[in-house]
């Protein structure tokens, strides 16, 4: 527990997700496990494969959150030029390291080329620790406050498994939802009112259609789960005004 | 047409995102509607709901591209804090538009409170022009080069359909891809040269897992279609050299 919350960013390194080829689904991944850690994150930028945009936004939100997390352009292709970035922003050479090379090996036997060493490939310094890959061995690694990760889901959220308890975690932040068949401009002056009295909540509203109804999900996320109750019985008696019947999501 | 392409930049304006509730997929529409119409997107970020970050993050972002999109923030309740931070970005006062206060209070009827009203303000001057919203009437705007749109996928789709004629457009960028089972490490020797011999062309390698089975997909990007077909045919007698066999994808 910290009384400053640690924060986190996340960068999303990949021409993929610019051009709309691909739906990122990692910022949401990352997004739920931090907030389950009491990390806050402050803002994800996705940004193309280019070198300059790279190093100048590692340095810039390295210097400005607890943590960066970084996912995509760790494997063994021509596009894959994210540690060199992360050697150049942090003045540091790239070494291969032997025990990588050696895993890399005893898998891929025969394959294990010139271009799958690269994934071998990390910043120098004592302090850069490897990050496990249980899937496909190659690893990330964390380099003073930075974590790179794989671009592919399923591998970045492995090797997010294996650094997590690695990580200072703050308050946790809980949340329930109540939810209705209703506007949310009909029950938006009474939020305005509870958020008022309830300054230690943060209160979504979040809109939504179902079955040709219009529908109100609120959203109360604080660190004080008694805060939470009293928000969310007063949303519901605010529904209730309206004759909506009021959905409670689980407990925080 | 234009011979330097517009450029473009998605801010994704909400808590709900950061905190892991919400999948944003108005990234992955506007990243694929702008690659459509040959405007680069260079950037997406997803900020909080605080005030000096949004109206920070606007205005670094609208002197750095040909446009900006945001979403998010342009509801009823007390979270929606878009427009107050777009018009302080811009140094104007916020104003509520008489003829969408007319076609709110036409939809809603009694129902047209005072918090849905708010959904009226824009900010102020002569050259905000309203953007048509057909599902649900409240409007999106354009200030100079910043687009403001609602964050419900669908209704910023709509928005984006109104504007997208006021768009100026850059030469289209095509697409083609050719997917094997075949690791990306395998051809990666190959693609570095094809890459090397056709610099006009955005070679991408994406590899995933089907039925067990490690497959690879390569995309070629490029305002010139003859060129990505020199590409493809060139990935494509790379993977046949391993024995697999090249899937093509549709003509660019």
């Amino acid at each position: 527990m910290t009384s400053t919350p640690p924060t986190a960013c996340i960068l999303i390194i990949g021409d993929e997700i610019l051009s709309g080829r691909t739906q990122d689904t990692n910022i949401r991944y990352l997004a739920e496990r931090l907030g389950a850690l009491g990390i806050r994150l402050k803002e994800a930028r996705v940004i193309p494969d280019v070198a300059e945009v790279i190093i100048a936004t590692v340095n810039d939100m390295r210097r400005r959150h607890t943590y960066v997390f970084t996912t995509g352009g760790i494997g063994p292709t021509h596009d894959d030029i994210t540690t060199d970035c992360i050697a150049a922003a942090f003045g540091r050479k790239v070494v291969r390291h032997p025990k990588v090379v050696a895993a890399m090996q005893a898998y891929f036997g025969d394959r294990a080329n010139e271009a799958r060493l690269r994934m071998a490939n990390i910043p120098d310094g004592p302090d850069v620790a490897l990050i496990d890959n249980r899937l496909s061995i190659a690893p990330g690694y964390r380099i003073e406050n930075v974590f790179v990760l794989a671009g592919v889901p399923s591998i970045a959220q492995a090797m997010f498994e294996a650094l997590e308890p690695t990580l200072t975690k703050g308050d946790p932040v809980y949340s329930q939802s109540v939810d209705a068949e209703i506007g949310e401009g009909d029950i938006a002056d009474a939020l305005t009112a509870i958020q008022n009295a309830h300054p230690a909540v943060a209160i979504g509203s979040y809109p939504y259609g179902r079955s040709g109804k219009i529908c109100t999900s609120i959203v109360a996320r604080s660190t004080d789960r008694t805060e939470i109750a009293f928000v969310i019985d007063e949303v519901a008696a605010a529904m209730r005004i309206h004759h909506a019947e009021p959905v409670f999501g689980p407990a925080p």
